[in-house]
């Protein structure tokens, strides 16, 4: 089974990143807008609960925090990805840098660049002009984050959340 | 805000209502498979604060239950909705009648008849045709219900899953 752990935005920073995913995103209809703290890895059902009880563990070290996005951006020329970059949160990295030192997996380990996806699989014309049209927009959402979600695929390639950890919940 | 709360089955049988709704449910893009206990009501973001602790506090006073569902079965003539039929559960009876006693909401009282939609907005014929081929069936999903889940309905129809309450959780 195919696990992943996200941080799902709130509703109004999720109703924005639709609204441009809609167009731009082929798995628009398969998961919410989302910050990735670990993407997409190989589990068995037993090592779901073990990764349970470290997660809870994890969240229980943790406070709720801030992040803020306040523009667009592209992994281009790696990828042909637009974003909502969020801004440099040290609570952030260290939740994402500690969920992935106790859940180890194997696969390409990016540098953690915290983001939500607008638009993938642009074509290079495609992603020129979105991105353009885009770049010099400057907007400014600030939220508290208090909790994280692990989810696994489903057959169809969309998501199904399996728990929700709660950071600095009271245990 | 609208809220629901609602029962993942395993991926197993998610994967199973997958293969009819994609072609019989419009549904199919904006929720996973899933077993109703409470349908979509409003909120404001206070109350889902204080349903999380309702919710919590119910979540412990019950422990994990078995489900089982051995056909298909379907609202017409109330409403053209094919479903796999959830048997007769005294547990799940009573975390559906708890939590509506408890959050309580607008709206029209059905009786609680537990099922996983997986045809709906079906035309007449349309649902002869399906129920008529689909109803002979017999298949036995039995499984273990230890979780429930609260979403949060985003503007687009899709639901993203607000937290998750373990049966029976030790606090």
């Amino acid at each position: 089974m195919k696990l992943g752990i996200v941080i799902f935005p709130s509703k109004n920073l999720q109703d924005q990143a639709n609204s441009f995913r809609k167009r731009y995103d082929p798995n628009y209809s398969l998961i919410p807008p989302h910050i990735t703290l670990k993407a997409g890895f190989e589990a068995t059902e037993e090592q779901i609960k073990q990764f349970t009880d470290v997660l809870n563990e994890i969240s229980s070290h943790f406070e709720p925090f801030q992040i803020a996005t306040r523009k667009f951006s592209s992994f281009k020329p790696v990828n042909n990805v637009i974003y909502f970059k969020i801004e440099e949160s040290n609570m952030l990295n260290e939740l994402q840098f500690e969920i992935n030192k106790r859940i180890e997996s194997e696969g390409t380990e990016y540098a953690f660049v915290p983001h939500i996806t607008i638009g993938q699989q642009l074509s290079n014309d495609e992603h020129s002009d979105v991105y353009g049209s885009l770049r010099m927009n400057q907007f400014n959402y600030e939220e508290t984050i208090d909790r994280f979600h692990l989810l696994y695929q489903l057959e169809n390639g969309s998501w199904t959340v399996y728990e929700t950890f709660r950071l600095g919940k009271e245990k």
